[in-house]
Parts: structure tokens; C-alpha cells; sequence
């Protein structure tokens, strides 16, 4: 057995047999894929027709562990929605595990079944990865960075300039709920609260939509949440993005916590929803489809896309009082490491 | 400006207007790149014909620069070195980012340039990216983590299971020269020399290996150096690796630190240097491909495969003095951190 005092030390990270015992008891065995030959320097992949796609991210969460997930979920589910909500189908991810000195082999293990099971689930196949051990102290336990290769159907077109005035904005689920549940799992904020992470493929979401006509973009709204995709939108296209706040779905919960905290639930991340921009025309078909699935039934119909004015794209939202407020874009941090 | 102090804070890694000027201002800037479209979650790309390999690896040096390199161009070649000993032509480039919060913006900068530098000559281009801020005391600085693709010509066929008796080991370059010179950078050592580090795209190397008939297996010596690359191939294929200690390329100046610093130049790892296994028939021709090259000037037949004992392949190592002794496996850290 490699982990003395079961803990990871740096020679577990030196190219030797402590590494190649450290990838084969634990991610190896977790990650269980004939493709993952854990003694070549690089992966042959089958890649069938359509257009690749390729995406990567890095993740850091503190803490390592929430409800409703955990880092190595995280991982493969982060990088898993940004290929699917480019309309690609996710069919490969690599894996590098930057580990701190002195982390515990229990958790490394949960986190390394969390990974193998994520991938799972979401379809996606675990063909190559790397891990490096740094000392203690220059870390946060463990950092992950998964990147992702997809396959997107020949003629499927979604995209910020697709976008016109006049479509129709949809969430698929309640916002917020990843970055409350984040945040009350820190022992810093001494609160507890009944709110999961969302942390979870979006693929059957995404690929309800894909075959709806009339749908034209797509993002998952992490960093920055429901507040980042729609100033993207806006900038990209020019065009105001109006927000009807009676429609936008918040927890109770989480809307009880942002007032304690001071948050906007707007800013926060999720990791299991999708944002969505169709025609007018398509806008009842698009929620139905959403409505019909386990995650999309709290899905709902949040907003349009109307002319902009002459200085460019701005995001309005209508209160629940009857007023307008601006929604700003995020400038500085309102939660770090959500993700 | 975003950059207040001329240093990277937490609200660069929001997802907000910071991160989007960081992103815009340090890394497309120096990554220009047509397919870099930083406002999508996923980029298209395009894989001729062949078998599409992927690798990834993640990169946690310190010092950050060092005589010969930096953690950016050790991030861009040590991907497309591990694509090209496998016989793929690498093409893209993932880049994830791990910042500290506080680094200067300068560095930044400076290993921006460098990653957009080494991708250019190795002929790889980026294609997608990420960045995250992590709170000062919980990083290095900055952690990259590189994932590449590449393809392999049709008909091309290298592995471990390709290597026979008989066989001769051929090695590019002078071994050790990374991580002494970034031994020799840190502080805490006290020493200075005239040692750089070897790190470069093997791409030539391998280029002109591929084409001769008989080469089997192709590495690069990283982590572990060449110590760890002839235990895999004893491991592997059952045989006695064979090494002939005058013939190993060393330089002096190498020699000397590890001879002070009580380390074994074999176990020291090299970031633009490739191990190669060929049939004995062509190693002379594999030898004169690679002198004829800059990067292959001081390559050498070093070794052997020879049948295995009963318990296995070893290495062995003909001392200068007229002696044997056995290549042991690495088994605890020599030199943390220097990929």
C-alpha cells in the first residue's frame, strides 16, 4: 500500500512507482475504460462523423465536497454542458489532476468514483490524464481540468449570431441553486440550508432542443450565471435583452440565502441548466420539450430579444414590483470558486 | 486598465467584464489565433485524415522561468512532444489556467507570449481556453494544464508491444539538462551554472524517425527521465534493458551539479529530448536521421534489449569503471516540480 498514513505525498507525483501505483489503484480502477492505457504518452480516438468540438476548463470549488456533488462531478459535468450546448454530442474527455501534498486518500478516491460515475451517465469516455502532486501549501486540495471532444451533427447551426429581435429567452430549471449550495457547504458563512448543487449533464436537455426549428443558442450559465449569458447576448447581437422576473425560477431557499448574504441570484452559477434562445414561433414547442424531462420541468419561458438602443445591447429586467432595473454586468466577485 | 497594481485578483476569474479583458488583453493577444473564439463554449475544428490521438497534461513548475524556458513553453512542448513519440502530428492545443491570485501581470504576460511562441513553432494552434483565479496561498503562481490533439498517419504502428530482443535504444540529445536548470533557478539551491533546459518540440526528431523502417517505440524522458522510460519498456516487454554507461550523452556542467547535489543524471528528466527503440538493422540509420538534424547533433546508440531473466526485464547499466549495476525504479522524490 502506497499511502502511508493514508495521505498523498509528493513522491506520489515524481514519475516513478509511487505515481504508476497511484493511477492504478485509484484512477484507473474508477475510471475503468479500455481506452485509458495508462502506460502511453497519448490516446488513439475514434471520431465519427459531424464536426469536432473541443473544450476544456479547469476547476478549483472550495469546498472539494457540496450537496448534490463534489469537484470530480463537477469536472466532467462542466466540461461535458459546453459541448453539449454547442449542439455537440460529448464523446470523450481527458483528465489532470493537480493534487496537494497531503490530501487525504479516502477523498481522492470519492472524487475519483464521482468522476468514473459523471462520466457514466453522461456518456463519455475517460481516454487520457495526468497528475501531478505540489507541496503543501500550494494548493486547494485539488484542482481538476477536464477538456472534452464532441461530435456536432452536419447542418445543425446554433450560435450568438444566429440570434435576432423578436425570439424568446428560456431557463430550464431554477437558478442559482449551484452556487448557494457552494457557498452554504463553507463553514465560513455558518448557515445551513436545504439547497443542492444542479450539478448535472445537460445533454437531454440540449438534445430536446436541437430538434426543435427555431432554435438558435445555447449556453449553460455558470461563472456569472443567468447575468453573464444575457450580457453576452446582448453584446454580441446588439440587441436588449428584456427579463420578466416573475418568470425567472429562484428556490425559495435560495432566494432566502441571497437576501441574508446580499447576492443577487442572477450572478450565481449553475452547472445543470441551459439557457436558451429560440424563435417567437418556437417558444411554447421549446418549453414543452423542456417541460417533458425530469430536469427541465421547472423550465420556463423568461424573456425576448428587443431592438437595442443606439449605444448597444443592454439587459433590462422587469420586477415583480411593476419597475425596470438594469441587470449590470458582474464586475467584481460576488463568490469565488463555484467552479 | 484592469490591472490595478499590475497584479491578478479574484475578479479576474469571475466570469465577468475583468476575466473577459484579461482573457482579451494577455491571452488572445498573444495566442491570435482565427479559431480562438472567445465568446464560444466550444470550438469547431478540423481533423484530416489518419487516427486522431489525444494527450493531456498539466504543468506545475517552479520557478516559473528558467534558464531555457518557462512553464508556458514547457506547457505547449510537452504535449506536442508526447503526440509525436507516439507518431501523431500534433494540430491543437487546449490551454486551462490556474492563476494565483497576486501574480504579477507582467509574468503573465511574459508566459502568454511564450505558450503563443512555442505553439507557433511547433505548428499547433490554439483552440480553446480557461482561466481561473485561486486565492493567494492556494496556488503557485500559475498552474497550466495543455491538452493536445494530433493525428497519425494510417499504417504507422509504434508501441511497447512492437519492441523485440535485439533491439537497439537510441537517445537524441544530452540527458538532464531540464531539470538541472531548473534546479540550478531556484533559490533555495545557491548554485549557478551554465546549464539550460532542453525544452523544444521534438517534432523534427520524431519526423525523421518515422519514416525508417524498424523504429518500434518512441518516448520522451520527462518525469523520472531516462531511468523511467527504460523501466517501462523492461516492464512492458519482459526484457533486460541494456544501457552502456560511456556511451550516454551527459554534459559536464551536468554532471558536476548532480554530482554535488548527490542526484543521478538518468533519473533527471529532459523536455525536448526523445528515447527511441529500432530494430538493431536500422539503428545506424535511425543515428545518422537524427545527427543530421540541430536538435539531434549529440544523439547516441546508448543501449539494448537483451532477453529477460525469469522474474522479468531489468535495467542494467555497463559502467565506464568496467562494472554492472541495476537501474533501479524511482521510488521517492529526487526533484519535485519540474514539469
Amino acid at each position: 500500500m502506497t499511502f502511508e498514513d493514508r495521505h498523498i505525498r509528493l513522491a506520489h507525483g515524481n514519475g516513478g512507482r509511487y505515481m504508476r501505483e497511484l493511477i492504478a489503484q485509484v484512477f484507473r480502477a474508477h475510471l475503468a475504460d479500455p481506452a485509458l492505457d495508462v502506460t502511453c504518452d497519448a490516446a488513439p480516438i475514434v471520431i465519427p462523423d459531424g464536426t469536432p468540438f473541443v473544450t476544456t476548463d479547469g476547476f478549483t470549488v472550495q469546498p472539494l465536497e457540496f450537496p448534490g456533488g463534489d469537484i470530480g462531478s463537477l469536472a466532467v459535468n462542466g466540461t461535458v454542458n459546453d459541448l453539449a450546448v454547442s449542439g455537440a454530442r460529448p464523446l470523450y474527455l481527458t483528465l489532470s489532476a493537480i493534487i496537494e501534498e497531503g490530501l487525504e486518500a479516502a477523498l481522492l478516491e470519492r472524487i475519483a468514483a464521482s468522476i468514473g460515475k459523471a462520466a457514466k451517465i453522461a456518456g463519455v469516455r475517460v481516454v487520457a490524464g495526468d497528475t501531478k502532486v505540489v507541496p503543501r501549501g500550494h494548493g486547494g486540495g485539488i484542482y481538476l481540468t477536464t477538456t472534452g471532444i464532441g461530435i456536432r451533427p452536419h447542418g445543425l447551426d446554433l450560435g450568438l449570431d444566429r440570434v435576432k429581435a423578436g425570439d424568446a429567452l428560456l431557463v430550464s430549471g431554477p437558478l442559482g441553486d449551484h452556487g448557494t449550495a457552494v457557498m452554504l457547504a463553507r463553514e465560513d458563512f455558518d448557515l445551513t440550508g436545504d439547497v443542492r448543487s444542479d450539478c448535472a449533464s445537460v445533454r437531454p436537455l440540449t438534445e430536446a432542443l436541437i430538434d426543435i426549428p427555431g432554435a438558435r443558442f445555447m449556453r449553460d450559465p455558470t461563472r456569472g450565471g443567468l447575468a453573464a449569458v444575457t450580457h453576452e447576448l446582448a453584446q454580441a447581437s446588439g440587441l436588449d435583452v428584456r427579463l420578466d422576473e416573475s418568470r425567472l425560477p429562484v428556490r425559495d431557499a435560495v432566494r432566502s440565502v441571497c437576501e441574508i448574504l446580499g447576492y443577487d441570484p442572477y450572478y450565481l452559477a449553475c452547472e445543470g441548466r441551459v439557457v436558451a434562445v429560440v424563435s417567437g414561433e418556437a417558444a411554447e414547442a421549446a418549453l414543452a420539450a423542456w417541460q417533458a424531462l425530469d430536469d427541465g420541468r421547472d423550465a420556463a419561458i423568461v424573456g425576448w430579444l428587443a431592438p437595442g438602443g443606439t449605444r448597444g445591447g443592454r439587459v433590462i429586467l422587469a420586477t415583480s414590483a411593476g419597475g425596470e432595473r438594469s441587470l449590470e454586468e458582474l464586475e467584481d466577485d460576488p463568490l469565488p470558486r463555484i467552479c
